[in-house]
C-alpha cells in the first residue's frame, strides 16, 4: 500500500500549507486555556475544510475511503500534523480512535463495523481505549483485574480502569477485560470488548488531573469504574482470548504514529529555541545564540531529530514491507529512542526561554509536562530496551 | 553565631517530629488542589504551634529574636521543612519573606524596620521581591527597564516585572530600579526600594500561569506594572545605587536555604521511589525493586543526594567561617549541582512510579513540573558554571 | 556517480566475504602486537587477491580506473572494511592516502598526477599528510607556523609538524605551508606543496608514541622538523594560496570515509559485546545477558548504530546529490554524532568483557585507546557542534 | 585511632612538600617509558628520605610502628600521594601490599608476621594477591577454579589466575583457593594462603599486556599458573574457610584508598586541564579557557571532584566510628561514583589537550587507559550498585 511520489508530495504539501494556514497561524488552536469543549466548533469547521479536501481520516486503506497511503507516507504526514497541539485531531487520525479504528477494520464484525467503525472513520463520533489498570504495573497480561464474565448472551464487567483516554465524551470504549482467567497460556486470558459508554456500569469517575491538568473531552485520561456493567456478546472484538494479540497488533503503526508525532513536536520546540536563542540578548547585540552552550543544544537537538526521523522512516519502510512482527526491533528501538530525545529537545528549549519556558504562555511547559508520559506509556522505555536487547541475544544465546 | 551541637540536636528533632506529626501526616498539606487562601487557617493553626515551640522564624539572628543558629545549622532545618510543601512558610522561613527579612535587617532604617521587616518577623504580613523583567533576560544588571525617577522627596516608578513570587497578597514589595542609568558602573545603576502594594500604580496584572498551575497568594508568581507608582524616598532601601550589591548579599545565604529545601524534596521523593519500588509488583511476588534499572536508579539518586548535602553544608560552613564573598565558588557550584539532582531524582522517581506519577495523585509531579525552574532561577545553570570557571581560571591566566 | 544496485550488491557481498574469510578469520589480521613492518609479506598477499578480484582502490572515479561508486555506495564498503584493522589498507582506501588521491585527481598536474598519484593508486607507494602543528590548536588558519618562501623556482619550507600519520616509510608528505603571510584573508595564506620525503631537510623525528603505542610504518603518527627543506615549484598543488580551499574539499567525502569505518569498528564491537554477555556466566547458567543493566547497554548501542548508519548515508546521499558545500551540516553533524556514539559502543563493549576488556587480548583495548581521537581530529567535536549551531543559526539571526 | 588535629596537619604539610619538591618534579617520577626495573635506585633513594622524615608506611597502627592515623587522615594523605605515579610507592603504601599488611597484621600467625608481615613493613621485599581468575566473571564465590587440597601437612594448589597485580618481583603471593568446595555456604568454601613465588609449581606466564602496556616489576599485571604448587599448611591465613571473609575485610580501607588516590589523579588532571586552557591559544590572545564548553568542564570537573572527596572522607570517618559493616552502603557508593567521575575528569582534560592529549607526552593518556580499570575491579560499578540499592530496600521489602 502506497501512493506515487509525485502524488504524495501533492499531498504533502497541501496538508503543510493547510496547518501554517489554519492551525498554526490561528492563535486560539494552541492556547492551553482552551477548554476542548468551548473549541470544538473551530476544530469542526477546521474539520470540515479538510473533508473539503479530500483528506479527513488520511491513515486508512483505500478500501475503506482513505487515501492509501504507506505507513512510511503516513509517518511523514504524522510530523507536520504534530506540529500542533490539534493537527491530528482535525484530521480525524488521532489517537486513540486511530487505533480503534485499525483494530476495528482489522477485527470487527459487519456489525461492529456498521454500528462503530464508521461513524468513527466518519468523524462522528470519538471512542476510547481501556486497559491500564491503577492497581497492577505495565503490561503483564496476568496482570489484570478487569474481568468479563459470560451469561447468556451477555458478558459482565467488572473492573477498575484509569488513564481510558478521551472517554469523556465518547461513544464508546473498547475495553480489555480477562474473559479466560485460567488459561494456561497467559496471553490467552483477556479479551478486547465494545462497550457503549452509555451502558448502566460503565462508571465515569473523573478526568484524572494529569501534571496540573484535568482537561476535559479528547483532551483529557479518564478513570472508568466497570460495576456490572453488561454488554452483549456480539460486542466481542474478534476472537474470545484474542486480547492481548489485538492489542500487539495496534502497537506497531501506533508507535510510527506517536513517534512522528513526537519528531514534529521536537521541531516545534526547535523552532522555538532558535527564535529565543536569536532575540533573547543578554547584553544589547548579544543574543544568546552567542553562546557556546546554546548552540551544543542546538546542534544535539539537530542531531538527535535528524536521527529520530530517520530510524522512525526506516521502521515504517521495513513494517510496510516485511510486516510490524518483522520490525519488532526496530519498532521498539524507536519508542525509547524517540521519546528520550523528545524530552531532551523540550528540556533544553525550555532552559533557553528561562523563565518564560516555565510560563504557559508558550507551549512549550505544556509539551515539557505532558509528554514526560512519552518514556511512560506504550510500555515504559525500560521495557523495550529489555525486549530490544532479548530479541538481539536470541542467536548467541542459542 | 552558632548554638551548640546538643541544643542544634534537641532542636532538629523537635521540627523533625513536628514535621512528621503535623505537617506530612495532614494530608491537606500536600494536596495541590488547595487553594492557599482556602489553606490558611490551616497553615496559621500550624504557625501558632509553632510560635508556642519558640521555633517560629529560625533563621534570624538572636539579637532580632530568632535562635541564633549558623548557617550550618539552618541548612539542616532547612532540609528538614523542605520535605512537606508548606514546611518552610510554617516556620516563616519561606521566601521570599527570608530573603527581604535579611536584607531589611542589614540595611534597612529603623522606620523601615519598624515598618516593615518587624511584622514580616511575626509572621503578620507577607512580602515579595520585584527584579526579573519579562523584557530582559537573565541577571544583567545594564539589561533592565524599570525605572525610578526623583522627584522632590519622591521616587516615580515605572516599569514592568514578572515572577514577582507571591506577590499575591502581599503587603509589600521590595523593587529593582533603575535609579542612575547613566552610571558608568553599569553595577551602580539600580537601587532597592520599598513599595507597599497598595500604593497607586502597582498595578497586579496576574498570576502567571506556570507549568499548568496559576496558584493563588504566596503559591504563586505575579505580573506586575508599575505606572507612575509614586513612593517616599525612605523607602529607598540601603544608599542609592546599592541594588546589585544588596542583590548579591540576598543570594549566598539563599542560595543554601533553595539547595537544602531542594535536599529535602530529593529525600522525599527518593522516599516514595523507594516505597513504590518495594510496592508496584511487575508479577506476583516480583517488585520493581528487582529490576536492575531501578537499583541503577535508588543507588544514583543515594549517591547524588549523599554528595549535595555534604557539598550544601560544606559551603555553609565556609559562608560561616568566611564570608560569602570567600565561598563563591561553592556557592555556584551546589546551585548548578543540586539543581540538577533534584531533576534527575524526581525524573527518575516518575518513571518508577509509572502512570501513577504523572498523576496529580502524589506530589511527584507537582514537584516535577515546578522545579524545573530550579535550573533557571536565581542564574541560571549555565551561567553559574561560567562563574565558577572564570573564578578557577583567575590563576591560570594571571 | 553511482552503479547499478544489482551490481553494487554483487560488490559488497564479494567484499564482506573476503573480509570475512581472508582477513577476519585470520589472527594476525587483528593481532595489535605484530609490528606493520613484520605484517607487509601478508597484506600484500591479500592486497594482490584484491587486484586480481578487480576491487582495488575501489574509492576512485571510473575514469581513473576505479569503480565509479557513489559516495553513499562507497560508505556501505567502508563499513565492510572497518571491521577489521587492515580492511582499507588491503583494498588501498586507507587515509591517508585515499584523501591523497582525491585531491591529487582534483588539483593535480599531469606531473604531479604521473610522480605521485599513478603510484599511489596502483599502491606502489605510500603518502602523508602534513598539517597539524604542536604548537597551533586546531584548525584556525592564521594559526599556524610552517612557512613555505619563494627562492628562484624553488620553495624554502620551515617549520615543526606532528599527528603527520604514516610519514614513516612514506614515499611523500603533502605539507600544508604557509605562502603569504600577510594576506589579508587569512583563508588565503596557506598552500599545500607535495615534499618527497628522501628531500634534504624532511627530518623525520619519531613515532610519537599515542596511548602507549609508538606504532610503525603506516599505522604510527610522525613528528617532523621541516629545516630548510627545498622543494621544486612544480610541487605547489593547485594554485598558490589555495592550502585551505583544498583542504576544505578533502574534509566531506573524508568524513564519510571515518565515519563508516568506524561504525564498521561500533558493530564488531558490539558483536564481542553480545557474544561475552551471552557467554560470561555470573554463576552457572546464568549469562551477563541476563542482567538488565547489560541489556540496556545492548539496546542503547543497538539505537545508536543504527542512528549513526542511518544518518552518515544521508549525508553521503546528499553529498552525491547536491555536494559537499550544501551538506555541511550534516557532515558536521555525522563528526561529533557519530565519534560519541563510537565512543560509547567501546566503553561498553569493555565492560561487559570485565578484566579482558582492559587486555590487548582482544581488539577493544587497542579501539578504546587510539579511537579516543575520534572526536579530536578533523576538528574537535565541540568545533562541529559550533559550526552546526552557526548554519542554523544564519535564518534566524538574519 | 587518629591523631591530633596539628600533628596531622604537620604530617600532611611536609608530605605535600615532599611530593612536591622530590616527586612530581622530578621528570623521571612521571615518565611512563621508565622501566620500573630502571627506575628502582630512584625511588629507593626516595623511599630512604622517607624513611628518614620518620613517615614510611604511615597506614600501619601505632602498635606495629606506624603513625596511628585514622581512615579519615590517612585518606587525605592518599590524595596527596596520588598526584604523582609513584607517590604511594615511596610511602610503602602501595597496593596491593598496603592490604597484604593489613590483612597479615589482623590475621597472621606470629611465623607469618616474622616471616612475611615485617619485610613487607619495612618495605625490603614486595608481595601480590591473587584472586581473579580468567575463566571466571566477578566475584562469585561458587565462581573459582583454583583449589588447595590438603596433603599430610601441606596443601597442593593447583589453578589458572591473572591480574595477580604485581606479582613480577614479589616474594610472595596470597592466594585465594578452594579449600572446601562441597561446604553448603558458598562463601565458606575459600581460604586464603600465602605462596612464596620461589616455590615450584608457582609459574609465572607472563605480564598481560593491558591498554597497550607490559609493564614491569610492581607496575605489571601478571597471569599465574598454579601447578602441583606444594605449601606448607602453616601458610593459610587465618582459619580454613575464612577466604572471603578476610578478602571483605580487606575491601573497604581499601575503597577508601584507592578513592582517595583517584582523587589525587582527578586534582592531578584538573590542573592540567586548566592549565592547557590557559595555554592554548585558538587565535593570539583567545585562550581555550574563554570557551563555554571548557567553562562548562571545568565547573562540572570541580563539583564532581568535590562532591567526590566530601564523600570518601564522609565514609572513611564512619569506617573510623561505625567500623566497615555499618559503612557499606557508603563504601559502594564511593566506589561507583568517583570511578566514573576520574573517568569523566581525565576525558575532559584529554579533550582540552587536543591532539597532544592522545600522546605519551604527557601522564593524561596513561590514566586515561589505566584507570579505565577503576570501573571494573574490585567489583564493577553495576555490582556496587546493586549492592547498595538491595542494602537501602531492605527496609521497604521488610
Amino acid at each position: 500500500m502506497a501512493i506515487s511520489t509525485e502524488k504524495f508530495e501533492d499531498i504533502k504539501s497541501k496538508i503543510q500549507q493547510f496547518i501554517q494556514e489554519e492551525m498554526i497561524s490561528d492563535e486560539g488552536a494552541f492556547d492551553i486555556n482552551h477548554k476542548f469543549a468551548d473549541h470544538l466548533p473551530f476544530l469542526e469547521e477546521k474539520r470540515n475544510k479538510v473533508r473539503k479536501m479530500g483528506l479527513f481520516t488520511p491513515q486508512i486503506p483505500k478500501n475503506h475511503g482513505g487515501l492509501g497511503l504507506s505507513l512510511h507516507q503516513l509517518g511523514q504526514i504524522y510530523e507536520i500534523l504534530g506540529q500542533t497541539f490539534y493537527g491530528l485531531y482535525v484530521f480525524n487520525c488521532q489517537a486513540p480512535d486511530a487505533g480503534n479504528m485499525e483494530i476495528l477494520m482489522e477485527h470487527g464484525t459487519d456489525y461492529q463495523k456498521e454500528t462503530f467503525l464508521n461513524p468513527l472513520v466518519a468523524g462522528k463520533i470519538r471512542s476510547c481505549f481501556s486497559m491500564t489498570e491503577p492497581d497492577y504495573a505495565g503490561s503483564n497480561p496476568i496482570m489484570m483485574g478487569t474481568t468479563a464474565v459470560k451469561d447468556g448472551s451477555n458478558y459482565i464487567i467488572n473492573g477498575h480502569k484509569w488513564f481510558t483516554s478521551s472517554a469523556d465524551g465518547a461513544d464508546f470504549a473498547i475495553a480489555m477485560v480477562i474473559t479466560d482467567p485460567d488459561n494456561p497460556n497467559p496471553y490467552m486470558r483477556a479479551s478486547q470488548i465494545i462497550v457503549p459508554t452509555d451502558t448502566k456500569g460503565f462508571n465515569f469517575i473523573r478526568n484524572i488531573s494529569v501534571m496540573g491538568d484535568e482537561g476535559d473531552g479528547w483532551n483529557a485520561h479518564a478513570e472508568i469504574k466497570y460495576e456490572n456493567c453488561i454488554v452483549p456478546e456480539k460486542n466481542i472484538l474478534g476472537p474470545v482470548g484474542a486480547g492481548f494479540k489485538i492489542a500487539q497488533d495496534r502497537l506497531g503503526p501506533g508507535r510510527i504514529h506517536h513517534c512522528m508525532r513526537w519528531i514534529g513536536e521536537c521541531e516545534k520546540a526547535f523552532e522555538m529555541m532558535c527564535e529565543r536563542a536569536a532575540s533573547r540578548e543578554l547584553s544589547p547585540g548579544k543574543p544568546l545564540a552567542l553562546k557556546q552552550t546554546v548552540q551544543n543544544w542546538i546542534a544535539e537537538s539537530r542531531a538527535e531529530i535528524n536521527a529520530s526521523r530517520l530510524m522512525v522512516l526506516d521502521a515504517a519502510k521495513k513494517i510496510d514491507n516485511e510486516g510490524a512482527y518483522a520490525a519488532k526491533v526496530e519498532i521498539s528501538t524507536i519508542k525509547f529512542y524517540v521519546a528520550q530525545v523528545l524530552q531532551n529537545v523540550l528540556d533544553r528549549a525550555i532552559q533557553v526561554h528561562g523563565a518564560l519556558g516555565m510560563t504557559d504562555d508558550t507551549p512549550l511547559a505544556s509539551l515539557y509536562r505532558h509528554e514526560r508520559s512519552a518514556r511512560i506509556y506504550d510500555g515504559a522505555d525500560e521495557v523495550h530496551k529489555t525486549r530490544v536487547a532479548k530479541e538481539i541475544m536470541k542467536k548467541y544465546l542459542k
